[in-house]
């Protein structure tokens, strides 16, 4: 068994010695920008976790956690075209660098290519088995952006759509690349799928906690602009639970503020933030984030594998949900 | 076996009862707008005829048929993207209807049903054979499209370059779906090469006889704004052999008018037109399609089939290749 820093460095020489293509340039060059521009590695993880809860050998993984990794690097592609997101991890997003046309194309592509990672992960009955799961949690993605982008202009959104579209749009890729990993092992189908809730759990966690941390995480170690969900009016589960405990002049102050765009939008996040400290929306937060991450460790639970094993998977979540606020 | 007219029936009642998906519509509706929006279904066709080639029950290769189709459409939605066209089939293209992101997402979304349709064509060893042959098409259709987008800065493509533009960007998917059809029914490695062959050749044969009706096509008959390529400064097979063969006054004057755009666009069209016919490009164009059918032919008479089962192919195929001039 091997420890999250030795999986995380073998993933990265494994990625750089993997050839994703070179000619035409126009179409190669943007794919590599992305692919070597960072990120946490976190699906790929995940995938060779998945994997190495069951068998210590675990090659047959790395390609699967290479095709999690270059999917969510296109949908983060496309995703920064659709949001008109100027920057990615600090660096001009795929699209103002080459754009829009390159990021497309790019895009697809990637997406293409993540198929193809998918297709060297086994044997006939793995890889058929592999497609079935990806083609289900690609079409899921896409779906959860669909709803993200939906949910920007109704004002009729629930908790539970809120949670439905995070467990698509972030979430289920997460499941899913834990399930695949295990998957590419021979594990057995249940097992597979309790590590498949164990990720959708998480993974709404981890969201949540995002929401958190984008209103109340401390500016100098959250990496993005703190209120920044407030700016753009997003109706995270805070804004939705705030809505559903206002009342009267609170409950239209937050509705007016939460469709405006003000000049001064510095004044507006302090005011929408201290109303959700007021109605105690923190706490709420992380009640909800803490039940998803017990349902998390209840199915991880489940898994038939001796304790021992689980623990690289169990350390990585934890590490995941208890980022600094 | 069936002619190519139950075969068009039955693929289009196969296409209207499959589920693509329904919520959220704002992902699925622009998919069932450009879906039954008409189109030759040329690519379904010619995957069932592949697979009819060697078996009367063809009933596996339905799904590779509409992945195909629904391939060649999610390429159209995003090159509709790239090359800013309002229009397809006489109506508002998805982007200009449902705007720039739904066509971005729902051109993702149908990528990736593509591949759901493909997973369900036959076992395990199956899947996995079309997976392999799916993903360098859809490959190549990406790096065809991208070479396409070059060429119109480039000033030193070549005619091999252009060809070789083609194959990927168009003759690729038409002889993948031939190929992938006769792996449904089991076909042997060797007979669906041939088809992949016969495939490829047609397509350059089709491009290059859509570039003729582009320039020489009777405006009436042809469906599209006839010197299209022209005024758009598109430097197809007739523009290059042009300049192969133009010397001094005609070189320079189809250099000049190739890469200006005048307000007089008519005049500009007329003027390629003329010198081109001057230069006997026309007849050129008309051997080098001649010399891929030609070709095609001589892989699909390896196919050891009897000849009656490839007659209704070599009459689509033809049908296709005699289009009024």
């Amino acid at each position: 068994m091997r420890a999250l820093s030795s999986l995380r460095q073998a993933f990265e020489q494994y990625r750089q010695d993997y050839e994703l293509g070179q000619e035409p340039t126009g179409l190669y060059d943007p794919i590599h920008y992305i692919m070597s521009n960072g990120g946490k590695r976190l699906r790929p993880l995940l995938a060779l976790l998945g994997a190495q809860l069951f068998r210590d050998r675990i090659d047959p993984a790395f390609p699967v956690a290479l095709a999690v990794e270059v999917f969510h690097n296109f949908s983060l592609v496309h995703d920064d075209i659709m949001d008109e997101a100027p920057l990615r991890r600090g660096k001009p997003a795929v699209h103002s660098h080459f754009g829009l046309n390159a990021g497309i194309l790019s895009g697809d592509a990637m997406l293409i290519l993540a198929y193809r990672c998918l297709a060297e992960a086994g044997d006939a009955p793995t890889v058929s088995h592999l497609l079935r799961v990806f083609n289900q949690v690609a079409l899921e993605v896409c779906e959860g952006q669909q709803y993200d982008v939906d949910f920007e202009t109704r004002r009729d959104v629930t908790i539970p759509n809120y949670i439905r579209m995070i467990e698509l749009k972030t979430a289920a890729l997460i499941g899913g690349s834990l399930e695949m990993g295990a998957v590419t092992v021979g594990a057995p189908l249940k097992q597979a799928g309790y590590l498949r809730t164990f990720g959708r759990h998480i993974g709404i966690a981890f969201q949540l906690q995002d929401d958190i941390l984008d209103t109340f995480g401390d500016p100098e170690q959250f990496g993005k602009r703190v209120g920044g969900d407030i700016a753009n009016n997003k109706k995270t589960f805070l804004i939705l639970k705030a809505q559903q405990l206002a009342d009267g002049q609170d409950a239209q102050r937050l509705d007016e503020l939460m469709s405006g765009k003000p000049a001064d939008e510095e004044a507006k996040i302090a005011e929408v933030t201290a109303l959700l400290r007021k109605l105690k929306i923190p706490e709420w937060a992380e009640k909800l984030k803490e039940k998803y991450q017990q349902q998390a460790f209840s199915a991880l639970s489940l898994v038939e594998v001796e304790g021992a094993r689980k623990q690289p998977l169990a350390d990585l979540a934890k590490q995941l949900l208890s980022r600094q606020k």
